[in-house]
């Protein structure tokens, strides 16, 4: 076969010459190919039209990225090409996996959940565990809380306070002799066959690695997010720390930990001091000016009580390439850039062009020196998204209809920030936010329990259930802390509407009081809590943990 | 110059040449060489005797391993040797080096302090900062709660809540203009000059790697404690998790989860499910048995809720060489075998013989298939306290008189698990316990206050000073908690004494109620007292943090 031929005879060399050739070909590139772009490089290369394999398993799609959460920054662990390649070699290498066979005909319906973000856990809270089987596959075990993740960083909060166990969030998962979690990756997916393919999280000890099975679905909803935009800059995989897991949290707060004790040691100079406490945020949108707030008062705060040798070093840039929190009142950014330039913030204007070890290379060729650089751009399409021969809306997310079905094939759906309306739905793809993935999780396992209910819950039995109303997305407000609190509050539903808009103290009372409300669980929610009370008693706690 | 020349002509090609070479002379091995045996190799090997500038500094003793707080299991971090050897390359490389130079008549006196541990936290917390100026040196910037280290493994309680910032526990180090925290590891000492020479921790991107500097003391109190023992049994630091610090509770949380979600995977055999949810044990001290309650009660009440699918499969063994808790009472001995069978943990007498990637091999031929390996056999001496030509005392810590002076040398003390009192002062060593550590170090710093008020706190102007009574230990007596609410508490002062000895709830009342007095700041003792409640209320989260 076309495939297997080419992974014998030139890929297995080396582990080096394949990321060279994918990278060549756009399939390790940032703007990763699609599998059908995939195939084709490969079987030219061979000069060989034996695609039978491929036609003969039917639509499916094989992933070449890792997904969502089980990287860490700045190193990434991909699956290896090679051997997905090398396992294509025998035609029924899927059909011998281990797995979850189809449901028989007596048992309940089973909804595969791809991913453990707002939508997935918001779809897996609601679903009618009478009625279905659940099955949720992601890289990570929890939720994260992600509006309060900055704090973490710092130390305002604990990191534990801000994940959840989706074992809590749906006990089925843990309870129920046909429901299950799985800590791995989805690679692929047949959906002639209606089922999912696996790959366990890490690398493992088990009796093979990668270990792979696969998972049969009635229903399968795709909710496993975006990957951050890097904008092809050379350097910002390598360098810079995103903020979307609460590992990446945790690594931020090393490093910040680590400068600031390095910076003490005897014969740095102030040149070096001065680089090495420079913490620089790539980005305005409300993940970069939250975050910005947060160091700014762990520096006002604590490093000036506890870091005294140094704190006069530190310095916190903020770079936008257009204008902070673009999506908010003109009035509330206005606030926002004078509350953070007077809490000791350098808001700066600029496009970056490359990141070196030590510095940033804007394109005016000014150099940014810096001890610490935090990423957040925004997201776009994951590798896995991008790998899916499925439609696509504007932007390269999984297109859907106003009911969240994926057109074209059956029992598919798709959620949050992976999903987009199709062009011809005529709606506007609606924005990377925790509340619309919440509410579009809301949304189809209302639909799911009510397809259930009229027992269309098997797989190709849902075709003549009437769906009832499209979704429809009602912005409920945009909010964004400042530090030293203050906060905004944007009630307007859209951009360009008129509206309630508030910044300062009692907005930041709403802030936290929306957040500590909306906090899944109450263990949380008191945890939260009591670690706001012990940051403002005793300040933060700065152990550095690890190695 | 002999070990520059080795250097540049043997050592530069390969740093896998080296490590082979360092194993076979000992250097790397278990048992790590002392500096003199170390050097006297490498002038074997080049056959020239001109050792020039090794005399010539004086009583400086490099250290070739990594000390106590840097490493992380299963992998470790050495400063590499190739390193060390190279830079030795000038005679002038200690002299050229940054730092603190000697203090000058009308400055403060300046006591440095190895380690932040038991003993230094205490020493520090003690010590009179209107005398003396402090530098504390370590590779970790925060002191560990060690008895309360095995509840976090499971959840119990959470790892901050256990770790104290070392700026807290002495304010001057993050204050005063002379007095500093360096998050380094000492790697020699030089008595004559009165400095010792420090390495950064971790590979840092500062101006050089790895980065070196200097610091001049007029006191030194080495408290770098002591390395888990593996008595050379091989496979033990590739597989074998220790539990000595935070981040080995973390990393053994992080592989408890990981086995329990993996052993639900699709097509695992019933064989392979067992084997990775059988947690191994290895040593029944109070730290192996600690920890051996905690994964019961964590299976009793949590697995059995959140892991429904696989609850019947995990189990825990405790294996140990003679018999378990040798030093407590026999009816408390008893008390603690019959309660952990009962809570399902199998008590067996082996020893190990050798560890491979998923079984342990014991001496009689037995094979014992595991998950998860924890290693609890005791400590012995640091690579860094072999590595010092300093008297040893039997056991091979180092040597001190009954006020913990190093003799042979002016102005250098040793305290905790890495100090023993030398023979001739008639003395047992006692043993590697944090009551002693701390009593220790209560006891040193006012000897050394005592000093100061004296004006004998310069170097070399400490010698007509009285110093007082001796330092007699009495011991207070020991606790271990054995799991479901339930602690042995043993009042005796020594293992042949009579005395009160407890077992039950009302033990496990008294080891709780006594930890939490013990516990040194008041946030954490509300955390502690928090975590315990919300684990009551709410059971343990099991969020798997990271990648």
């Amino acid at each position: 076969m076309a495939l297997s031929r080419f992974a014998r005879s030139n890929l297995k060399q080396s582990g080096r010459a394949i990321s060279n050739y994918m990278t060549e070909t756009g399939i390790l590139s940032e703007g990763v190919s699609t599998s059908r772009r995939y195939f084709s490089s490969v079987s030219n290369i061979t000069g060989s039209s034996n695609l039978k394999y491929l036609s003969g398993i039917g639509n499916i799609y094989i992933l070449v990225f890792g997904s969502r959460g089980i990287r860490i920054t700045p190193k990434y662990q991909f699956p290896s090409p090679e051997n997905i390649l090398e396992d294509l070699d025998s035609e029924d290498y899927y059909e011998k996996l281990p797995g979850l066979e189809a449901t028989n005909p007596g048992e309940k319906p089973r909804v595969v959940v791809l991913g453990t973000g707002w939508a997935a856990c918001r779809f897996l809270k609601g679903l009618d565990t009478k009625i279905y089987d659940a099955v949720c596959i992601s890289p990570r075990n929890h939720m994260v809380f992600t509006p309060l993740l900055a704090s973490t960083c710092v130390g305002t909060l604990e990191f534990r306070s801000v994940s959840e166990p989706v074992s809590r969030i749906q006990s089925a998962l843990a309870t129920c002799p046909n429901s299950y979690f799985y800590l791995a990756s989805c690679i692929g997916i047949n959906t002639d066959k209606h089922e999912v393919h696996c790959e366990t999280a890490g690398s493992v000890g088990l009796p093979h690695e990668p270990y792979r099975f696969k998972v049969a679905y009635d229903k399968l909803v795709i909710a496993t997010g975006a990957d951050p935009l890097t904008f092809n800059i050379k350097g910002v995989k390598e360098h810079a720390f995103f903020l979307r897991e609460v590992n990446h949290a945790q690594e931020i707060r090393r490093k910040l930990l680590l400068n600031l004790m390095l910076s003490e040691n005897p014969g740095i100079s102030e040149e070096e001091k001065k680089r090495l406490l420079h913490c620089v945020i790539i980005g305005g949108g409300p993940t970069g000016v939250e975050f910005s707030g947060e160091l700014s008062d762990f520096i006002i705060k604590d490093v000036c009580e506890r870091y005294s040798h140094v704190k006069d070093d530190i310095k916190v840039t903020l770079i936008e390439a257009n204008e902070i929190l673009s999506s908010f009142d003109i009035g509330l950014r206005q606030y926002a850039i004078k509350h953070l330039t007077k809490s000791g913030v350098r808001l700066t204007r600029g496009v970056v062009k490359e990141v070196q070890d030590k510095k940033i290379v804007l394109s005016d060729g000014t150099d940014v020196p810096y001890g610490l650089l935090v990423w957040s751009t925004g997201v776009g399409p994951s590798g896995f998204v991008k790998s899916l021969d499925l439609p696509k809306s504007p932007g390269g997310r999984i297109g859907v209809d106003e009911w969240f079905r994926v057109p074209s094939v059956q029992d598919v759906y798709a959620l949050g920030d992976c999903a987009g309306f199709l062009e011809q739905t005529g709606k506007q793809v609606l924005p990377a936010l925790a509340q619309v993935a919440e509410r579009e999780g809301k949304f189809l396992v209302e639909l799911i329990n009510r397809i259930g209910q009229q027992n269309g819950g098997k797989a190709f039995c849902s075709k003549d259930i009437p769906l009832g109303e499209p979704f429809v997305y009602k912005h409920l407000g945009s909010m964004a802390s400042v530090g030293r609190y203050k906060a905004l509050v944007d009630l307007r539903q859209s951009k360009d509407a008129n509206g309630i808009s508030l910044a300062g103290f009692l907005s930041w009372m709403m802030w936290r009081s929306a957040y500590l409300t909306r906090v899944v669980s109450w263990r949380n929610r008191f945890y939260v809590a009591v670690n706001w009370a012990t940051t403002l008693v005793f300040g933060r706690d700065n152990s550095r943990i690890g190695p």
